[in-house]
């Protein structure tokens, strides 16, 4: 998409000033690629890290833009300013909503302290979208207090959100059996916070009975024992309770030194994940127009070269990387 | 870990006479990531392409392993000699398992036609490690006619036992319901078959349903209209079927192209993904050794170098990448 010439310092100095148009262009700008998104970044990267991010996640379905809702109003209670991006393909934020969830949401929509976006998941399965990381940068150089991050949970994508939040509550409710199995089973990372939603439910109280025993086998480490609550989120029942919890482990977190080091390791992984992005990306691109590597590539099909080979001739040959190194 | 001189030639032509021992040792080497384990695969790859490649996924706890086993006895009864390759922590292939489990599998490690291998996750939380590509062209090159890839599946492991099989069976049992709600939200690749094991359970009719409800939705390319079945694995009941359906499925598949298709396809992906992980892998090990990349990463802690120049000074200083390629 060709872009008209941009005034990024311009951009960058009102996304700075918490200009919600500038910070929605600066978001669009992340999520359409486009090349002055880079240096936009660039312009903003040394006005973040003050934000608290949150992320929210769990098996489609479960309630979590209805959590998040409640805690858009309990962090607005205390007048902090919001932004939330959601991830969730089957999120209201997202697309689209029942009548109850729009009327809620409204009345965020309609809060000039509260910013709110969806990333389309392009594709990205089970992936967080590097354009997710870049869209909070933008919200936390706008000066947001608090960022929430959506995610529909699903094995990977659980993972990935833990590399970009400060405070990671999973979300379930009686019947989603299989989210558990993976906390067991050691697939899925154990999350700071877990949520029981619709606590209403006959099986809720076994489930919440469930994950203390899984709990209790894994524990965690930062000295930090993760809370499981009984929420409904539709009436807003133990939302206050969530959100004092989320701060709770904000503060302990500051003061044991584990939120320092976890922001400084999520930062170095989030750089090494992108450089190696930006590789497969190019590879991507190129795997048919770059007769290189279109031959390579043919000839591993034909088995007449061997996958390793193929990989050391397309890393020298085609990347240039030293030899040596490969 | 230093290995003695290898005869990889010998070793080799051993794997490729179907010599069990020969294959344990090969498997081996590739899973210790043995530098000798390139030139076996280099020497073994112009062997591969025969075997028929099946994927056994599924959450936690469903049965896969239980399928599995009786899937190895429906080919052992076309005399066809089995792979299997399980990579799910929790399967009575790789761990501990229930007396029932142990005595039925066991049937199956005293056939001489039947390799049983299970590989370590080794911390690749939520995908199919590089090794088992590499352990399933061994097998493959061994002779093996059909070779079994069991793996847990929750989320992003889906999408990756599709990449290297020729058929995907995705396993559910009444309660999983997670994983259809994935499917439905397009987190997960629609497999090619879909099995709701323990059958007798309730609410099995209802989540059978439930599965076709959401493949009228979705449905699926390559002409192929993924079967549902009902089985009841500890029994055997309903596996008799499921085979069937896989040589169906494949049998389709060699009939109208979408085989030979997809097999390129993947193979071009995986060394586009192996030369991926390459790069990674060595920025993972570099991240604190190397003094200028750790210089780098420390710099974007403090917030003084941005995610996206830190990315360009690895690519072009750290791995000596052309900058215009950047």
């Amino acid at each position: 998409m060709p872009t008209n010439r941009i005034d990024t310092v311009g951009l960058a100095k009102r996304v700075v000033n918490g200009d919600k148009r500038a910070v929605a262009r600066a978001i669009s700008l992340v999520e359409n690629r486009d090349p002055v998104a880079e240096e936009l970044l660039k312009l903003l990267f040394p006005h973040t890290g003050r934000a608290q991010r949150i992320g929210i996640t769990g098996p489609p379905g479960v309630g979590k833009s209805s959590l998040t809702s409640g805690l858009v109003s309990a962090a607005r209670a205390q007048d902090k300013s919001v932004g939330v991006i959601s991830v969730d393909p089957s999120s209201p934020f997202t697309q689209g909503a029942l009548l109850g969830d729009r009327i809620r949401l409204s009345e965020h929509f309609l809060d000039s302290e509260v910013f709110i976006r969806s990333m389309g998941s392009r594709g990205h399965l089970g992936g967080l979208a590097e354009s997710t990381v870049e869209a909070s940068l933008v919200l936390d150089a706008a000066g947001k207090d608090v960022i929430f991050i959506e995610t529909v949970g699903v094995g990977q994508s659980e993972i990935e959100v833990v590399t970009i939040s400060d405070t990671v509550v999973l979300v379930l409710m009686p019947g989603s059996g299989d989210s558990i199995q993976a906390l067991k089973a050691g697939v899925m990372e154990i999350p700071d916070i877990i949520v029981v939603n619709k606590k209403d439910h006959p099986q809720a109280e076994q489930m919440i009975d469930e994950v203390y025993g899984m709990l209790c086998l894994k524990g965690q480490s930062d000295g930090w024992i993760p809370p499981v609550l009984g929420t409904q989120a539709q009436t807003g029942e133990g939302v206050p309770e969530l959100w004092e919890q989320i701060e709770a482990h904000i503060a302990q977190a500051k003061q044991n030194g584990a939120f320092h080091l976890r922001r400084e390791r999520q930062l170095e992984q989030a750089v090494m994940a992108l450089a190696v992005k930006r590789m497969a990306g190019r590879l991507q691109r190129e795997a048919h127009s770059n007769p290189e590597l279109a031959g390579i590539l043919r000839s591993v099909a034909e088995r007449n070269t061997d996958p390793l080979s193929a990989v050391r001739l397309i890393l020298t040959r085609v990347f240039g990387v030293r030899d040596e190194e490969v």
